[in-house]
């Protein structure tokens, strides 16, 4: 562990810090958390299910973060929470930096441009590229290999992490963290018709993503053609998806990886997209949606909407015609029993060839 | 826009070199281009649909690019033309370089080996690591962090962005473009069967890409078991594809973002590729064929076919198929209904289980 | 090639030190392995299907490696052998190295940390970065512009490739290769629900990698979000898949491309999955299963399973729907035919609105 913690707390302080309810002994010093699979002790635990926490009394955690407190519990230490994931998450933030702490200033193997601005107490690697004009707000990290293109803009308190590669004029808010070997403002994939003299479509839009964006190892954004791909605010993207030129994603947002979302598509705010989706051009989807894994997304969907399938339709009845597709053996041997069964109601001399519809 | 015009025109001027024919003043300055939704004064914009034109000669546009002149228009111009976008994508490269112009020459930290040979007015930047007996051709520009292995070879006018990988023996035509932290040249994923002692295939094939490709952001080529994977002219791919050992790609083919080729599959000239399709090993797609996003290629395409689907087939009948699978409650229904009518039919006595069909 | 044999073999010498049997000339010198497609004199192909062996013996090749021998054949030799493939790779190993060689030590352009420990013979490439107290074991290679983050730990004999960067804490075993930009231990994906001060999921688990195990370029494998996510020895990743946050994935294990693995999944012992698949949080695939691709597995796979399909459900029942899925249009027309008989043999006056259930 890299990021140790700067101080250490008792139970109680810790209890006091996120605001649970303290039961049990809160002397007890804190030396970190793990999960129930490994628990060691002075540590603290979650159970988020209910009938994980027998299980976690039972163990040797300093305390157990928990939505129940069974009767009997003395030790280890509860402490009483409605939300038990997002209270362990703020336990995990208080204890730990989460990110190394790279040194402050600039490595003497950076390259960064004389015309670049860099904010305060910024923390730049080694072998950091940072271009002409480029401004780099306060207090942001961009660890080793890192490259920043002409004009591009970063905001305060980002974490870049290596490999990553932002292109020119493109901005980015505050608080962003970027994982390895992201790609944000390539081109789009635009190209004019008329193969064998075939004209690249030059782009000249940016890509703007919003503050508290978090973006995956191997993901893409692409820059828009002519106006901008955006991203919102608290828009979180897993690894290895693609945002297509042009796009505009609302704010808080959540997508798994792997992700094809082609150009113009508009998700709008508080939408979770499951991995392996595709959107076609221009799709918008309404706020609030669902759109389960590996779908295709191939039409507009309306706020509120939980999709999946391909094309992505209605969960329910997606999830029902899956059902009935199993059945379709069934369903052509009940066929095949009530045509045999016509054939012996109708009159004699009356045969299939006369309907001229059977195919079979 | 980093990317500024090193001269200006007029809007005639603009007419007459890339074939428009003019109506309105012409002798307005043009600043840029811009798309509808935000028009600044003397920029350029287009009308690609009949249903744009009026809302585009209502705004403050220097002109319009249109193929349609309505005929009350008289400001702003009209640029007519038969192919908008066509039009639209030479009026971009006439105004602007499109990519940043690097400083000529070799930056101080590239590390450059003595071997290798470059020719005039390359570009080569910050960073950049090009290895022994590498051959880079006139006015390529390698962008901060490309690296080219051993032996590889580049050619004239290309634009390699940063984080690109070329790994040794492969080849690059001429004027191609690559988009960051693209791989080219891993080796392919082949291992001999047999678990335990299981043996890695070494590759020693090469990739061999043409004259005006462009490869999108991390999409990796593999290069061939033996042969060479091999990409013809004009082929463009978007982010994140995969092609696989020993493929062949033909000649002026798209394909979108997320597609596996997997080993050995051959793509003819002028097919177009929707995103997140795959391909299993060894399948030919036919000249000029076009298959759907998210398609399961499982056996060859015939030349000229519209394929889409899981396995791939004639795009109507997946169509169809889909249709019909999502009226498969109402089929089962009319189902049961026939069975009732047969069995009220059905002398007394006769009962569905003599039949031994039903299996519902 | 860069990487030409350092010792010259002759074809009897091949043949013993792989374990084939000899017929017909065994003092040819061998140059080279080369495709049937290719052939130069002095080279060694291999005719893996039956029906390649004639053309094999009509080439110019030193020898032919097969699993049968025509009674005529006296030129080319043949390396008789049960397992071609097998025996093939083996012979490429034999006389080439497979990866160039970096020269020993580090490259000056390196940046390495004094406190990291760096085993005997390793080869050290222009612009690697080795953070905070790294180990890499002996004779492992770095191409240019690896990352190694603080604390990570690279086993023996291992070869990365340009542009891989290792997270804080990640484990790597023996003998493993890592292909250019794959990332290994970024975040994994998770956030706490409540989507306004939605709260990250600090990630303190690392990644912890076997030995022999081989990833693609581009690959991202994510850390535990406590505890660690594990690959076991013998893992082989192809390129461009993600492997979420606490998957446990054991030994000897085969991923073609795009796969999306999601977090907590368990791949147990000799799986192979197809490219392009995707798996559900915490869905376990029993030892020894095969998943074909495009698959969406959304519930556990006993073992020995061939899985395939979206949901993924046993291959022989997926690919029998799949057939009647194509007959939806014959199975529509029989039912309309049988309807109408119906209708004609009901007594007169009796229709179908007295039923309710059509509902087409």
């Amino acid at each position: 562990m890299t990021s140790a913690s700067p101080t250490t707390y008792t139970v109680a302080q810790i209890a006091e810090r996120v605001g649970a309810t303290l039961h049990g002994e809160g002397a007890t010093l804190v030396t970190g958390v793990a999960s129930l699979d490994a628990v060691r002790p002075g540590s603290i635990v979650f159970a988020e299910r209910e009938r994980d926490v027998p299980r976690a009394l039972e163990s040797k955690a300093a305390a157990v973060v928990a939505s129940i407190v069974p009767q009997a519990a003395t030790s280890p230490a509860i402490l009483e929470t409605p939300n038990v994931r997002r209270t362990f998450a703020q336990i995990c933030q208080l204890l730990f930096l989460g990110y190394p702490e790279e040194p402050r200033g600039v490595h003497p193997t950076a390259v960064i441009d004389p015309t670049a601005e860099l904010g305060a107490d910024v923390a730049i690697g080694p072998r950091v590229v940072v271009g002409p004009r480029v401004k780099i707000g306060a207090r942001s990290t961009l660890r080793p290999g890192v490259m920043l293109d002409e004009d591009a803009r970063v905001g305060e308190d980002c974490y870049f992490f290596s490999g990553v590669v932002v292109g020119r004029d493109c901005i980015i808010g505050d608080r962003c963290v970027i994982h390895p070997n992201a790609v944000i403002g390539a081109d789009g994939f635009g190209f004019t018709d008329g193969f064998d003299a075939s004209l690249k479509q030059p782009h000249f839009g940016r890509v703007v993503i919003g503050n508290d964006c978090e973006i995956g190892a191997c993901t893409t954004i692409d820059r828009g053609t002519l106006d901008d791909t955006i991203l919102g605010d608290d828009v979180k993207l897993d690894n290895l998806i693609i945002i297509g030129h042009n796009c505009k994603l609302g704010n808080h947002i959540r997508m798994a990886a792997l992700c094809g979302v082609a150009g113009g598509v508009i998700i709008e705010d508080y939408c979770v997209i499951g991995g392996q989706s595709g959107f076609q051009n221009r799709v918008r989807v309404g706020r609030g949606s669902l759109i389960g894994g590996q779908s295709g997304v191939m039409r507009d969907v309306p706020p509120g909407s939980q999709f999946w399938g391909l094309p992505a339709r209605n969960h329910r009845d997606a999830l029902k015609e899956l059902v009935l597709l199993q059945r379709l053996p069934d369903i052509v041997q009940r066929l095949d029993a009530a045509e045999q069964k016509i054939q012996q109601l109708l009159p004699a001399g009356v045969s299939d060839d006369d309907t001229g519809t059977d195919l079979d």
